[in-house]
This record gives structure tokens, sequence and C-alpha cells, in this order.
């Protein structure tokens, strides 16, 4: 039995969704923003010129590959705050039309939160595979006193990917705005364009966590919904370094993004077929429409948290439950939504540099973890 | 006529306040935290447990410096998000005593900002000094209807500090929560103690931008205000390796702070000296009791924007005008609260690296640029 240290060679990391360890050219990036960067890009002088220069300059970057505008690109403190300022602002400029925001049911906490806030939210169900009935949807979005609709891009949980282009097409025709959550797919899929507004998570594709991107069309109206700021988005503005890091590590994972789609989606079926074996599994979420890297098993018999330990003690760093909302393993509202069982849950996200021999060796140690985390709970012999 | 070329030797930044270049154990302390602390906080994994280890870290060392206890100790975007934040959950905390934030009229704009957005804001006036009227106050905080008092602890456009003390005592006795801004002053004199919640920037005393501080002592009540989040004072989280960094170097300017003081306030006796000899010049703030490390001017017949860009082309960067709130040089709201001049305003923030022979320099420099500046002006022969 190996117990991996942190940070050594041996240990796997796995866990690479919403917080990947940085892109190395996200690293040099960062040393140069520092170097060049640190001044307030609100200043006149010198220094706070090039601050401001690297800051548009990777707003230029990032809304290149969104296929936005520069000025339709607002950087944030966090992915959470993107979707917490979106759904607020959109639905508080369109409170004349009513107070609802639709969203799916696998939508992050974070959007169903913020609807709730900003005022009713109208839920729309999600299949067994995490898919949104994107004809109930459409529906929801066509109803009276619609201030705004949320789909998710794809779900990150589960790796499903969302009907984003039926959905934005009926929002359109019924002049209601969409909020797009790409968080879990920018950086690993193409990026949509059917969108009004579109979260993206920084730390998701290989740049920093502290810095969340939200894209709003020039046609959509918003409304200032905290106090008054220069910067709306980010009051007190967000760190330069960080955002310039943020940007480069889009360029770089965008410019082999085919080719890592297709590497990671074939270890990712090869890992689902590995772990469908596993007496008394569920392999969760779409078999075929999905993000390339995302895999998610539900083990009956076993608890999550449990299961986690025991393969952190083997080196393996995995993610398990509802990863975007809890420290604690509450039930997802996503495996929930979905009729699948919402515990001994664990989630796979490959990152970029996971390699064929770590996903194997993930495969062999990881039945053994399930038999003995069972034998723990005293159900070995169901 | 010399045109130094930015990031330069010969280039002098002395506009430290509130953007000031990270101290060399920040960026030590950020490498270290990078590598081991990249990860989700909020994992169960071994990563995710050294990155929460680092988090802690921070906050517990910040705490140590501030006189707080480690779960007081609140990491937030940004210091505008911190004050955002303060003045929005305390006041709604405290909605039943009454919806009146009361507030110096030199505070800052988020301060002011948040407390108009809270519910009805009272200033306190200030004096030609900047000094804030703590009879004044006292008499608003007892008022009835007074959900919160808010007063800076020193004034870091014009340095000077203010009547916290008295003002802590009165809203003690009248049950009323006191916010005290500490962004211009933690890391430069010693940390107040007269305070219910307190915010203080790390950009400002050598660590990064992109994340704030905010205490709430235990005895105070406050009431989510946002979506819920499981960090409801940094929706999302914050940037693990940047709080570090904070932490360290808070840390750092802690451990020769008094030896910085005298240093800074000798250097700035000469500076205000030097300054008050070119003609028709106003020195603002006061001339004691004040900031070690702050000195601000206004010249008559002199554009601030102009003046600024004159001293940034012989190598100079200074602040000027309202710096804290506007990219465009607005007229300072701390500068006609106090009823000075608003215009040609030019303040100088001292760093730790900043030598004699700089300020040197540039009180060789400033009577000409002041003087070219009047001359565009056609105001030369005034």
């Amino acid at each position: 039995m190996s117990h991996a240290t942190p940070g050594t060679p041996d240990r796997v990391h796995l866990d690479n969704g919403g917080r990947a360890p940085w892109h190395p050219l996200a690293r040099q990036a960062f040393e140069q923003a520092l170097a060049d960067g640190w001044a307030d890009p609100r200043r006149l002088h010198a220094e706070g010129r090039r601050a401001v220069r690297l800051l548009d300059g990777a707003r230029e970057a990032v809304a290149a590959v969104l296929g936005a505008r520069t000025q339709e690109v607002h950087l944030t403190p966090s992915h959470t705050a993107s979707l917490h300022s979106a759904v607020a602002s959109a639905a508080a400029a369109r409170r004349r039309a009513g107070g609802t925001v639709v969203a799916s049911a696998v939508e992050r906490a974070a959007v169903l939160h913020a609807a709730r806030a900003a005022g009713e939210l109208s839920t729309v169900p999600a299949d067994r595979l995490g898919r949104v009935d994107a004809d109930a949807m459409v529906s929801a979005v066509r109803a009276p006193g619609v201030a705004l609709a949320a789909l998710q891009h794809a779900n990150g949980e589960v790796g499903t990917v969302q009907p984003v282009e039926a959905v934005h097409e009926a929002a359109r025709a019924a002049g209601v705005p969409l909020l797009v959550d790409a968080g879990a797919s920018v950086g690993h899929v193409a990026v949509p364009q059917d969108w009004d507004l579109l979260a993206a998570d920084p730390a998701d594709w290989g740049g920093p966590a502290g810095v969340g991107v939200l894209a709003v069309r020039q046609r959509v109206r918003t409304a200032a919904v905290g106090p008054e700021d220069e910067d709306p988005w980010a009051p007190g503005g967000v760190s330069v370094p960080l955002a310039f890091a943020a940007a480069v590590a889009l360029q770089a994972v965008e410019a082999d993004r085919a080719e890592q789609e297709a590497r990671r989606r074939a270890l990712v079926d090869r890992l689902r077929a590995q772990v469908a074996r596993i007496p008394d599994v569920e392999v969760v979420g779409d078999p075929d429409d999905r993000l390339p890297h995302v895999a998610t098993f539900s083990f009956l018999y076993v608890d999550g948290e449990a299961l986690v330990t025991e393969l952190d003690r083997h080196g393996f760093a995995v993610g398990s439950g509802s990863a975007c909302t809890a420290s604690t393993l509450e039930p997802s509202h996503v495996l929930a939504a979905m009729g699948v069982l919402t515990h001994g849950n664990v989630r796979i996200a490959l990152d970029r540099a996971t390699t064929a021999d770590e996903v194997d060796r993930f495969c062999e140690v990881l039945p053994d973890a399930v038999a003995r985390v069972r034998e723990m709970l005293g159900v070995g012999g169901l």
C-alpha cells in the first residue's frame, strides 16, 4: 500500500475542474505583469499607463477567444462573482418585464442563489443524463414576466453539454437575455456563440483563481446593483498580474485545444469503460455529448467523503459531491436533479498534463478503494 | 531636460498610496503559495488541505498584527469590496435600529457610496487640516436611528489622523458599531484598537492588489446581503497565493515599522518644508498628527493633470486629485470637504524603498515643473 506524499511525482491530481494548476505560460505572464503592471491602472503616470495597457491587453486577448468585443469583456473577482453580478445586473435592468429568472435545475449554485436574490426562480428540469429539457426551457422563457434566462454551456459536475443554441434562439425571439455559464467548458471545447451574457472561469482553464471573466453583448441592458464604483463588475479593480496571467493561459490552451480535446476524450472513454466494470456503479452524465475531460461516477454502498479520503491516501486527488458549492459533502443538487445517486460520488477532471499512465494507475487502484470503503461501512458482502 | 524611461533606475515612483510595489518577501511568499496552495481550499484531498492551511495561516498572521482573533479576519476581493461589504452588512443587521450611516465627509468614496446604498448618509464635517470634528461626530452617532458609524484611521489623500478613540468610545456607549477604514495606515503606523469593524488594504502595505482584509469583532452582528455563498465576504473565494503574500508582506513591514515610520516622517518633514517655499502653494493636511509617508500640496494656477504629466515626463510618478475614486481628475471630495484648493493637487506617498536622494531630486525638479505648467496656462507672470 503506497502512501504518496503530496507534491511528489507519485501524486496524481485528478480534481482539475474549477481549480487546475497554472499553465506554465500563465506563470511567466504573471512574472512579467508583476514587473510591469504592479501600479494602479487608474493613474495617469507611466507606471499606471503600463498597468492599464496590460489590463486592456488581457481583455482584448480574452475577447478574441470568446468571440466578443474588447469593451464587452469585464473582469470580476471570481467566477462566482461573475454569475452573481450577471444575474443581478441583467435582471435589474429588465425589472419592468418581470421578476422571474428561468434557470436549469443543474445550474451552478451561484446562479440559483443569485436568481432567488434577484426575484423569482423558475427552474427547468434535466433528465437522468443531466441534459436540460430544451422544450421545457423554451416554454419557460416564453412565459410572461421573465427577466433573464440562465443555461450552462456544459455541466461541470457531470460533463453533459446543454442545448444552448435552441434555448438562445427562443430567448432571442422572446426578447429575454440568456446568460451562459461557460465556466466548465471554455478552454476545453469550442466557445459557444449563442449568448447574451457569458461567464468563464480562468481557474478552470489553467489561469489563476481570484479573477473571473464576464462578457456582456453591447445590446444587453444591465443596471448597476451595488454601491456606485468606477468598475461595477469589480469594485476596487482586479489584480492586473492575475488578469494578464488568465488571458495568456487562455491563449495558450486555445492554441492546442482540439488536440487536447481528442486526447482527453479518449482517456475519459477508457476511464468510463473501466469504471463501469466495478460492481454497483453508475457512470454519470451523457456518454457522448459531454466535456472531454470530465468523468463522474456514483458508487452504491459508498460514502463519497470516505472514498475521496481513501483515494487520497493512495496518492489520487479526486472531487466529490457538489463540488462547486460545499466544503462538506452535502448532497449535490445537480445529481439530485438528475435523479441519480447523490452519495458515493466521485468526479474526475483531467488536466492537460494528465497522462494515460496516470489514468491507468487510477483505474487499477479504484476497485480496491471502493471495496475497502464498502468493507468499512459493513457492506462488503453485498 | 531628462526624459527618464519607465522602469529604469532613474525613475522615481512617489505614488505608493493604495498600490505600492510588492515587498520582496511578498514575492517569495507568492511563489511558495503558488507551488503549495494552487488547489481549491474547499476540497478534502491533500492539495485542498494544503491550500486551506495556507489561507488560514494568512488569516492568523493578519489577525496577530491587527490585534484580532483569526476567526474575526475575513479576506475580500479588494479594499473597496471590504468597505462595501462592511457597510452593507453591518447596516443591514441593525436595520431595526434605523437606516442612518454616520460617516465623515472625508471618508473614502466607497464608504460614502455604500452608506447611500444601505440607507441614509449623515456626514460629519472636517476642518481645513482634514481632521474630523469629533464633537459633531459624537453627537451624530448619539442621534436616534443610527445603524453604523464610519471613520477612517487616517486620511489617505492628505495624511491627517482622525480622532478614532473618542468616536469609538461614544459609539460604544450608544451601542452603534464603528467601522474604521485603516486602508491608508496599516503597515505605516500602529494599528488602532478602537474599532468594531476594521478594513485594511494589502496593496497599500506592499502586498498584492486583488485581495482585501476585513476584521469584524465577534460581538458585532452582521447580515448576509448578497446571494447565499459559502464565503459571503468573497463569493467564490480569494486567490490563496495572493492572500498568503499579503500576510507575509504585513509581517515584514510590521517588523521594522517604527524605524520606517521615523525615517519617512523625517523625509516628509523635509519635503513639506521645501515645497512650502514654492510661490502660491498650500501644504495640505495636519502638519503633526499625520501619516508618516504622505504629503499633499495644492498649487494655485496649476492644473493637476498637467502637473502630474509634467513630473512624469521628468521621471517622477505622483498622485493627484481624488486618487481613490477617479481615473480622470475629478475634484477630490476630500479636498472640497476641507475647503482647500481642489485643483493643482499633488499627492506624494513614499515607499519603504524611497531614498532621501530621491526626495531631494524631486524637490529640485518640482519648482520648475510648477513654473512650466503655470507658463503653459498663461499664468506664469502672476
